[in-house]
């Protein structure tokens, strides 16, 4: 055989292997007639899209061998998950992965079996698939999983196929334009290879069935040299092929961008027709093109027939392994795409090194008197990581470093940015490793690309807007639970939100800026796998950051305000307060170690300020009232043990909050986020949570707290409400409390901006 | 004056309003000397977009008046509200829709003050903004909603400025291609503006900074023919931009698809530099390019300068109404962009011609004992709809309108088209009112220019994968609840989403495809916009969807599966049974009216269905034991009736659930959503969910159940567990409930389906 046979013998082997995933049950090496007890009985695969997975992946073994190419392999169109198992069962790293899925027969047999199949494998490809970094279920994010793969990897190359169908989707058309934040010197190259093969489940796609010279146009438009690979007769098109990716694999070298237009009939090499109707080169190949094999005996021959297309004689022995020339083509060890460690990133993960937290601290020589904003603490802390772990390291955001006050950054490091630079430009660079491009998709699909091959990072974002990515972080949060439970997969670092310029400070943007309902969203994905922090302060929000770059399989989400704040924890205080997670403020409480007549809880920066404000004014109006004062940083803590890892027992709850003592929980977010993790407690009936009600506008801060009713004055006046005996007695105290509302609310109208004794959120003068 | 100094003077008067609104509390004609006291304490707004969005509106109102055009005006930087303000005022639309700001000195005082200012206007274009139907807060989809307004609207034509940052989101990316959707003779026209001002917040734009060919090429390939208008001279720019649209709008006119590249500086007209640092034509002038205007006297000195570079004398008589040249080419009447009423589509609102939903119901004479695939059935309505309300009813979907098994439509109408059609091609065609592309951001987008420019309209979607839209659904139910609370907003046609292949019949796609969560987001929003219904069967689901597309000013959110489920209600017995919202299953309870023992809720068809099977394991082993079955279709009935208009009074909801029986609820979704609704009951102690808990991968449907112990032989055990007295005397059966799961799943394990007697979700055989 010649290099393009044995090319050829691999990929009809591959083709072979994934339509025996899909149909078959056994009888793997069609050593007998197949019938229908051979046959599985739900077929549950994607056919489509197999054959030009199979075809590409062939291929650049090719190059791999040839050029000693480090390379990892995105399969966008993921769900035509039987071509990646196919590969590495046949370069041999499934069987080493899966011992019980041997190089042989039993194991072909058992390859085929386990695939779409209960207690088996999924249909797509997905974290249980050696060599992926890229889940084959919502459609999108190849294209930013590859770039994040690239940055800060000098020579790999991260072959990306990208669907058609997948082409339409909105992050995917934004992550062509990845490669003005690339930078040829530190950064690994992308080989984006979209392959049309025309359809959709049961429609055209649109990138096929525009004129091909408008395809070109938009690909030069996104600034790439395109090449086209079109044709069906595999002898030709594998002399394309060949020829192209010599040509292309020259330009990376030569630091171009190419990239692939692979125009090949959906379902290429299965049945043409059925029943009368086309099926290869249609939509109606998306799936099982043989649908009724069990029950139509036509349908069983057809398969039969087109498995013994790929001449599996040839290409397997009587042992069932792999005769040697078709892997002639295959790269060994760590070169081979299906055990790269850049696709179990883990196995490359280095430590950050992370300097002391506390050398950043802000001095609390009193709490509660001075104020501070703690992004900007933060941005210290980050600029000397980000020193300290070059490309190892980066920070993305839609645009809002600066806005978010983690600037200090700049000072280490620039924006990336590969396109013109001009004179009255600031921080902008090549070399930049603070990413910063207006879409949330692409900050988040770079970052997942950048941790899951080993590396570190934080992603910035105003709060409302995290929103966009809710099902990106939903599909990560998936793969994260699901690696857990695979061995051979290594922790790799979590996936670090900031969320500042949240809902509290959004006054001046307005009603569409405000949300802070990310947390809803995470709070519903396993809870080993998910984290939430609300630090209060400065050294809480350091604290908190120090924690969550050293974790490992997490996502937490930090929720930090970029205003000033009050400094409410030295560094030390700070450290045992994260620690715990949650905690009494004892300069602001009066219970006295005794059980309060009340609890005023809080979570979240401007809630904390508003609490501690409202003990103030208890304090100094109802003196004889017990208060406890309890802040909460780690908001899974109030769960039950047994619901979540940081889950607190009953008896130290119940220690905290009481059991029949009123609590009055003043809560960053939605309300019912807190009855939802406390609804199981003793004293739950007794929480009564202020929260963010979808009440804003835009307006002063002091304003969108009373909007909400998080505001000291109705927090007074709640404690009024609920600690029995006070609304008898107290009834001049709310009515001086919503009096005092109504002054703040009518300066505010007539000046524009808040009364002097509520601005800066402090409550002491 | 000539027709470009008429649109210069306009220019100019756009420009005065639009500072004054950032910076003046008074004086608002500078018919004194500027002083800190006319200054806002607090500066709020974007300058840098409004000037060129201003330009735009200017220009366009030219060709208006001279073609008699119908047109509105989309600002994707809605950031730049003060420009869309100022129109609407110097249109006299503004001061017709809010009396109080007149068009004099005295309204113009109020309309400065009043802008982001605390009770005044947000800072963005925003639902109280005259003449837009487009939101300034999240940046990404003002060309999805261009082109939704465009379809089904010929004659008019949708301007659409699109900032060059938002130009950078990736669903803005994807709106490009809307063109390949569009049909010349029934649709309007889009014409894209894509406006380069240079910069972000912080940051230069990708689009900006590519060279211009590039740039060129790639609007070309999105199918555009790109016009450029460039430069910063004034007069020089308004003659290339007179004559461009000349160009463009004969274009149109000839069914070509022309654009704009607008390139001008950020910032235009504004100040050069400020303390030294460049600031026009920089992102330095994003918000307030004079940010120290009341401390510092050069800064505000620098704004009266500014400000009279207008000439505002020249443009306003001293009692502040403008002078009329300037208003020489301004349209009247409907035909201005700030009043046309596609803007308030309320206005132009034609209810649907629905037939008897009840024609198309499934009969069932005997509750539980029949199959049917319920959006197979809703299919058949769904084709007399659309063919009922031509150009006034739309469905959206992600190539998923026939794997919903909505497929009848097709019988009516077809998938819209206007790129190639192959002879094999089925259902395409350039009329087609089915909208299907690989993107739910542009059928989301889509469908929210269609509804808020006065149509109807559904989409039908994966229900995993509608998470990909939870940020524009929360800006449009802001947008909703924002209306509700403008009496000039007429009311629209509720959004309407059908979630089909759902979380429990994803077990062929796998984990990655398994999310209800969208409903959790959905309940965050205020009460009065959100509705949520899980109809248990076919004719449950007609009686929804009829009642949702009758609906106003809502997001309606329907689960529903296409899999085979029980008929369990006639025709009249489901109206019945939608019209409460919940109720007891008669003929599967066995409480016979008095107390039950314990009550079996549901919500969903698959819970449901497993649920009536538990019941009827209790009926067969525990024939003593007082079963109640309630079945809850209205989600939002669940809740204090205080909470949501569908709450349930508490009187209502403690007769139906009891107060102290064991309540087994069996949801489709995350479980605690049910805890949230309910945590304010009486008995809800006594509630115990079931639901999705984030367990599941490629297995069965019954799996799926059972992997989440939301089967019937877990419901028997959990009453077993949870009814007093039980779980000591009904050991056995516990055991024999728990002996049908492993045997459940050793069968599919090894045969790779269902067991007979679980398959087809029956539970009656």
């Amino acid at each position: 055989m010649d290099t393009l046979e044995k090319v050829d013998a691999y990929w009809r082997a591959a083709n072979y292997l994934s339509v025996g995933q899909i149909y078959l049950l056994d009888n793997p090496l069609l050593t007998e007639p197949l019938t229908a007890a051979h046959i599985k009985p739900r077929l549950l695969g994607h056919w489509g899209t197999t054959p030009g997975l199979n075809f590409v992946f062939a291929h650049l073994n090719r190059v791999i061998t040839e050029r000693g190419q480090d390379m990892i392999y995105i399969a966008g169109p993921g769900h035509g998950g039987p071509a990646a198992v196919a590969h590495a069962w046949l370069e041999g790293s499934y069987s080493e992965t899966y011992p019980d899925v041997s190089q042989d027969a039993a194991g072909m047999r058992r390859l085929f079996r386990q695939f779409s199949f209960p207690g088996g494998i999924p249909s797509h490809v997905a974290p249980e698939t050696p060599g992926s970094i890229h889940e084959g279920g919502e459609l999108g994010y190849s294209l930013a999983h590859a770039y994040g793969a690239a940055f800060d990897n000098p020579g790999l190359v991260v072959a990306c196929v990208i669907g058609d169908g997948e082409a339409e989707t909105g992050p995917l058309a934004a992550s062509w334009h990845s490669n003005k934040f690339t930078d040829p010197e530190r950064d690994g190259a992308v080989l984006p290879i979209l392959h049309l093969n025309g359809y959709k489940i049961a429609n055209p796609t649109v990138l096929s069935r525009i004129p091909a010279e408008e395809l070109t146009k938009l690909m030069e438009g996104y600034g790439y040299r395109p090449y086209t690979v079109e044709g069906e007769d595999p002898a030709a098109m594998h002399k394309l092929m060949a020829d192209t990716l010599d040509a292309v694999f020259d330009d990376i070298a030569a630091g171009l961008q190419p990239m692939i237009i692979l125009r090949t009939p959906k379902g290429w090499t299965g049945p043409k027709e059925v029943d009368g109707v086309p099926v290869e080169g249609t939509w109606r190949s998306h799936q099982v093109p043989l649908a009724s094999v069990r029950e139509n005996p036509a349908h069983l021959a057809m398969l039969e027939q087109w498995m013994r297309s790929y001449r599996p004689e040839e290409l397997f022995g009587a042992d069932g392994r792999p005769v040697p020339e078709i892997l002639g083509t295959v790269p060994s060890g760590d070169l081979r795409m299906s055990a790269s460690p850049h696709a179990n990133g883990g196995k490359l993960l280095r430590p950050l090194v992370l300097p002391d937290f506390r050398d950043y601290a802000v001095d609390v020589p009193s709490p509660g008197t001075a104020t501070t904003e703690p992004t900007r603490v933060l941005g210290g802390f980050l600029r000397d990581v980000m020193a300290a772990n070059e490309a190892n390291f980066r920070i993305m955001g839609p645009d809002e470093t600066d806005s978010n006050r983690l600037s200090a950054v700049f000072d280490t490091t620039d924006r990336a940015w590969n396109a013109q630079i001009l004179p009255t430009d600031q921080h902008l660079a090549r070399g930049g490793r603070v990413m910063e491009v207006l879409s949330e998709h692409l900050c988040q699909g770079w970052l997942e690309g950048y941790l899951l091959t080993g590396r570190h990072g934080l992603f910035n974002c105003y709060e409302a807007f995290i929103h966009i990515i809710d099902a990106m972080f939903n599909q990560h949060a998936k793969w994260l639970s699901t690696t857990r439970k695979i061995p051979w997969r290594r922790p790799v670092a979590s996936l670090n939100y900031l969320l500042s310029s949240h809902v509290w400070r959004q006054d001046h943007n307005g009603f569409s800026h405000q949300d802070p309902g990310f947390l809803d969203v995470v709070v519903n994905k396993k809870a080993e796998v998910v984290r939430v922090y609300l630090p209060p302060d400065a050294n809480t929000l350091l604290s908190v950051a120090d924690h969550c770059l050293r974790s490992r399989d997490y996502v937490n989400v930090i929720v930090a305000g970029k205003q000033p704040v009050l400094d409410l924890f030295g560094p030390d205080e700070a450290i045992t307060h994260c620690t715990r997670g949650l905690g009494i403020i004892d300069w602001a409480s009066t219970d006295a170690g005794e059980e309060p007549d009340v609890v005023l809880a809080c979570a979240g920066d401007v809630p904390t300020l508003e609490t501690l404000a409202a003990a103030a004014l208890l304090r100094e109006h109802l003196p004889s009232l017990r208060v406890r004062v309890v802040n909460v940083v780690d908001l899974m803590r109030l769960q039950p043990s047994a619901e979540h890892p940081h889950g607190m027992p009953d008896a130290e709850f119940d220690a905290l909050f009481t059991t029949d003592r009123p609590v009055i929980f003043n809560f960053h977010g939605y309300p019912w986020l807190i009855h939802r993790l406390t609804y199981r407690r003793t004293g739950h009936p007794n929480i009564h949570v202020r929260g963010y009600k979808e009440e804003g506008t835009t307006t002063t801060p002091f304003d969108m707290a009373m909007l909400n009713d998080i505001d000291r004055y109705h927090l007074v006046m709640d404690v009024v409400d609920r600690v029995p005996g006070l609304g008898a007695t107290q009834a001049h105290l709310r009515q001086r409390m919503s009096d005092a509302r109504l002054r703040a609310r009518a300066y505010t109208r007539e000046h524009g901006e808040d009364l002097p004794e509520v601005r800066d959120w402090t409550w002491s003068h």
